[in-house]
C-alpha cells in the first residue's frame, strides 16, 4: 500500500518543524514507518541549495522560485517517492505549497505558473494532506530563531504569506487545510494525525 | 535601440568559448558595446550554481534542469536584459537552446516542457540569433580540457546532444542557425557577425 505524505506550512515561525516532529512521533507510535524531510534540503544536494536560497545575497524572484523547484525535484525523487512506494507516512516541513504561497503569490509570479514548474520538477508526487498552521504572522516572526534571507523580509510580506495560504485552502479544501496553531505542539499534532487518517485511510 | 543577443551552442569541445571571444573581439573593432556571458554562470548566484551543475554527485534530470533555469533567470535579469535595454551586444556561450538541447532532447524530458519553464525564467529574454558550431562529437570530447559532470556523460550522449541541436534549426530556421565549425575562430567568427547582423541589422 501507498503512504501517506503530509505537509506541515505556515509562516516563518508558525512551528512547522516541532509540529512534524510530533506528528511523526505519534505515528509512529502507532507502527507506521515514518520518512522526516525538510525543505528546502533533504538531500546532498537540496542542502547545497537550501545554502544558497537562505544566504545567498542577490536573487530574482524567478531564480528563487527555480531553486525551490530544484531541490524539490531530486527530494521527491530521492526520497519522498519511494518512500511513499514503500508504504511509509512522509512528514514534510514544508512543500510545493510553500513555493505556491511563497514565490506564487506573495512574490507575485502567478500562483498558476508556480505550480507548473513545479509540477514538472516532482512529476505528480504532491502531498497527499496539507496542514498550514496559522500563526499572526507578528507572533510567528518574533518566535523566529536565526533570520535568513526569506525569513527577513519582513511582516508586510510575512502578512502576504499567510493571506496567500487562506486562499490556497480556499481553493482546494480537500487537500489544504488551515489550523489555528494557538494549542500546544502535542494537541495540534493529534489534530493533523486525523485529518491525514480521513484522508489517507 | 535594444541591441542584439547572440548565443553560440554546441557540444563540449564544439569552440563555443574561443570563438565567443573571437565574436566579441570583432564587434567590438566595429564599435559596438559587447556584453560577454557564459552559461551556467555570469553571476555571482549563477557560479555557485554552476559549481553544483558541474560537480555536484547524485542529481536528477528535473533538478538539473531547474538549476540551469535558475542561473538563467538571474543572468537575463542582472545582466543580458539591462545590456539589450542599454543597446549593447550580448554575446553568450550557451542558453536557453542549451536546456533545450540536453535537458528536453538528450536527457528525455521533452523539449516543450524544459521550454515552458525557461520561458518563466527568461520572461522572453530569448536570443536573437543562436549559432550551433557542429563538431563531430567525438572530436569534440576529445578536444574538451577538465571533465565536468556533463562532459562526463560520454560519447553516446554527447551524439544526442548533437542531434538533438539540429532538431532545434530545423524547428526554427530562422532563429537557430547550425555552422560546420571546421575553419578557424576568426573565420567562424566572421560567419557568425555576419549572421547577427542579417538577424539584428
Amino acid at each position: 500500500m501507498r503512504g501517506c505524505y503530509v505537509a506541515l506550512e505556515g509562516v516563518e515561525g508558525a512551528g512547522k518543524s516541532t509540529v512534524g516532529r510530533a506528528v511523526a512521533a505519534r505515528l509512529r507510535k502507532r507502527g507506521f514507518d515514518v520518512v522526516e524531510v525538510r525543505e528546502p534540503g533533504g538531500t546532498p544536494l537540496g542542502e547545497e541549495i537550501r545554502r544558497l536560497l537562505l544566504h545567498a545575497d542577490e536573487m530574482t524572484p524567478w531564480a528563487e522560485a527555480m531553486l525551490f523547484a530544484a531541490q524539490r525535484a531530486q527530494l521527491v525523487a530521492e526520497v519522498v517517492a519511494p518512500a511513499l512506494e514503500d508504504g511509509a507516512w512522509v512528514v514534510s516541513d514544508r512543500s510545493y505549497y510553500s513555493s505556491l504561497a511563497y514565490q506564487g503569490d506573495a512574490r507575485g509570479l502567478g500562483v498558476e505558473a508556480v505550480r507548473k514548474v513545479n509540477e514538472y520538477a516532482v512529476g505528480g508526487v504532491v502531498p497527499d494532506l496539507v496542514v498550514v498552521l496559522d500563526v499572526d504572522p507578528g507572533r510567528g516572526l518574533a518566535r523566529q530563531g536565526d533570520v535568513d534571507r526569506i525569513g527577513g523580509q519582513g511582516l508586510e510580506f510575512q502578512r502576504r504569506v499567510a493571506e496567500a495560504y487562506h486562499r490556497l485552502a480556499e481553493a482546494e479544501p480537500s487537500r489544504v487545510v488551515v489550523v489555528t496553531a494557538d494549542a500546544g505542539p502535542d494537541e495540534l499534532a493529534e489534530q493533523v494525525v486525523a485529518l491525514a487518517e480521513a484522508r489517507c485511510g
